[in-house]
């Protein structure tokens, strides 16, 4: 593995000073867009511009070519038309600019000319500068100040997780969906056809970053699947690499061509490379973001027997039948177990055993907290799960209990300082009328709490088990057997 | 099947005065509460106190017993400690009262004791009085002025849907999270231990209820099965019957017997009375939600060829791999439709093929209208599914496009007159920041429209794709062919 990428790659991800090609003296060109992102989003380098005929476009000097700017250009984004792109990575190499982004769609997944044109690229190119592209969203660093469309809005926290994304679509959301877990980013690329950075040589960077410490991939294809399998099995145990592969079925491989013209592959050469290599494959957009965010929150371990403490008893009925799913157990409490329980909340309405029932997410905050403790303390479990303890519907529904509510989110908090086995609280997004936003805004507020907490959350059961499932067969493939406790 | 039920069970359902038992004259009592909501919600009808003591308790008169009640009772909501139920149920037998809630939980579900309570409460109904629970949450009559705990806000319109649900928990949520898909109930019963009415009699009942077209149920146990299965069976292609059946696993049993004291039954058994009734089997709470309301939106049919309109090629690709799991097909385009799409979208960083990718949400609403009614003219598509289209962040992103995210839904709304096939619309709720709950609200209020105009919108995609799967396998298995064009 070059040990040079952190260092090569810095102009792309800490760029000094950025040139855009592709912006319109109308203002509606990509290249426009991209600046204005820029802006809003803050940047803090100079930022040139570059137009054919046009010396100045929103308040900006714009240059002929790249090869006109007068200062040193670390990176620039092209949105340029297609045809005109070999010119423009030629005008780069001859500035000596060491990064691009190609916005610009067009190329293989389009036509046998845009095959050629991407080779053309290359060749230009021949080493001297590095390329993220064509048919991307490019790279959101936000500590370099970079981002991508339509992220104006998005954090400028650095965070520990690096994103490989052959889609910029999804990419976007991705972003803006990891809120939901306080998940930040180091870098995160989306690549599209990625005729120079690939998803070998971006995993590369992501094994020397030291800020990168969980890496989660959207694949299309793959260019190089020898070197890529061995940097992912290099990685097993040390950096969690959580891929989702698209275009596993017939319609899906098809789907693929059209959009990065990459080849698909075969269900069996992807089985094989999981089997081998220990990343962990997950199946859908979702699935990605809840496994990744997990890795941040838990302490590593094959966590397989659960103990539940839900506020209802269909809740802990629904949790036994999704916990078989997963092959996870739910082990019967002990004797000892269920006296000290029945000390603490009445028999008539809720359940002793495991699940337990407090009876209803109205709880007194101490009688949590020390239910908490008491089955954390019981042996044969390796993981609690707190599933449905909050009703943050109770502002609107009745003010004066919200104080109860805040205290029992601190009693969670103060039991997991005391608790040395994984902690997953299941928060359900309840309600969906326009007129009732201020109950989901409520919920953010607890869930953000928990959060900070070192609490992970999730909004169901069945993505809180898919996750922890995903994560105990992660660590157990990398050796570790069931957690002691 | 009686012909009565309709008639006996009005009391309940649109009671003319409720009496409560169960009031605190602290205030801090179940019935107390009880009382509070159904202020709230705005009962219209005369309620009544119950207290051993107290002659008045927030402000109403409050009588000794259900006896000495001057007026009429109609509904009594119990929530007394269980050993005092009997003497209860007693007077309202001896007051003439039709109808009863057994909220008090401690019954089956906890002891021996409480089953033989059961047994004697009844014996002393004697089939004099109905009675919902014990262990129950109750009734939701939108149209009576009745709600459970804690449904101050619930809607106070009636719908379609006849809801039957053994957890009162889980009730609640269903109720809330309906908003989502514009869903709105006829009644909505939890009944818990179900000592008298129950998943059969409730059928019954929503069989004969001619504003109840479609029943959705959560099911722990069942006390008449051959019973049950000869009204779900007679009510096949009729009125659709959507099942959840909870405690299906092993710790799921256990989980049941301390929930409601049911029987769970085994899977097999389960599986063959899906299969011979044609009732649709769904496998969890979000599953259950969406196939219910799905049959709000479409007509009768078995779709299984569909097109997807996207705005990302990676949307298309995942799209395709969720088809192939829930046995869709996803047809080529023909060159005809290619042809035409062609002078629709700019060949660059699109699909024009079968998953159609405008390449962005900001596809000009007249493209947008223009492609569905192509693609909808396509004889070989059964359904059509938009996705990514709408980007209800723009408000916050750039302000001045939302105009154009309004002219796109009204072009979907448009197309939707034209189009006599299925056409679902994915929304993504895309922003969890607690600072990003403009967007959410923006996503509501686009959402809301779209439902409005009778559009199924669902947050993902394999949530579409399995509410149609369920869907179009009812139809089927309800006798009808692909539904033809």
């Amino acid at each position: 593995m070059s040990k040079s990428l952190l260092n090569e790659l810095r102009p792309l991800f800490y760029p000094e000073s950025v040139a855009i090609v592709g912006v319109s003296a109308m203002g509606d060109g990509a290249g426009n867009r991209f600046l204005q992102i820029l802006k809003k989003f803050g940047y803090g380098g100079r930022i040139y511009l570059v137009h054919p005929t046009a010396t100045e476009i929103e308040g900006l000097k714009a240059y002929p070519s790249v090869r006109d700017i007068p200062g040193r250009v670390d990176f620039v984004n092209i949105s340029a038309p297609a045809p005109h792109v070999p010119q423009i990575i030629a005008d780069c190499v001859a500035k000596g600019v060491p990064a691009a982004e190609i916005f610009t769609a067009g190329f293989r997944e389009l036509s046998e000319e845009g095959r050629k044109l991407e080779l053309e690229i290359k060749k230009i190119a021949g080493g001297n500068i590095r390329i993220v592209g064509p048919n991307c969203f490019g790279v959101y660093s936000p500590g370099g100040g970079l981002t991508l469309l339509p992220g104006a809005n998005y954090p400028r926290e650095s965070g520990n997780v690096g994103v490989i994304y052959q889609s910029g679509g999804w990419v976007t959301d991705f972003i803006w969906r990891a809120d939901a877990f306080n998940m930040k980013f180091s870098q995160v690329v989306s690549y599209g056809n990625g005729i120079d950075l690939n998803e070998v040589s971006l995993l590369e960077y992501f094994a020397e970053d030291p800020n990168t410490t969980i890496v989660a991939a959207y694949l299309e294809g793959i260019n190089d699947g020898n070197r890529f399998r061995k940097i992912v099995s290099s990685l097993r145990g040390a950096k969690p690499v959580i891929i989702w592969k698209g275009g596993l079925s017939e319609s899906g491989k098809r789907a693929v061509n059209s959009h990065t013209g990459s080849l698909a592959g075969d269900r069996s050469v992807w089985n094989a490379f999981f089997k081998q290599t220990g990343a962990v494959q997950v199946r859908g957009f979702e699935e990605l973001l809840d496994t990744t965010a997990i890795f941040n929150y838990l302490t590593p371990g094959n966590y397989r027997n659960l103990a539940f403490i839900g506020g209802g008893g269909g809740v802990g009925v629904a949790a036994s039948d999704i916990s078989e799913g997963f092959n996870f157990k739910i082990p019967q409490s002990t004797t000892e177990i269920t006296n000290e329980v029945s000390k603490l909340i009445p028999p008539q309405g809720t359940s002793i055993k495991n699940p337990f029932d407090t009876g209803s997410p109205n709880t007194p905050a101490q009688v949590l907290e020390r239910l908490m403790q008491i089955v954390a303390g019981w042996t044969e479990v390796d993981a609690l799960i707190i599933n449905r303890m909050f009703f943050y519907g109770l502002r609107e529904l009745m003010g004066e209990h919200l104080a109860e509510e805040d205290a029992r989110v601190a009693a969670v908090m103060r039991a997991k300082q005391r608790i040395d086995k994984p902690l997953l609280v299941v928060l359900e997004e309840l309600a969906y009328g326009s007129d009732k936003i201020d109950m989901e805004r409520d919920r953010r507020s607890v869930r953000n709490a928990l959060l900070k907490a070192g609490i992970y959350v999730t909004p169901n059961v069945y993505r809180a088990l898919r996750a922890l499932n995903n994560y105990s067969e992660y660590w157990k493939g990398a050796g570790m057997k069931r957690k002691a406790s």
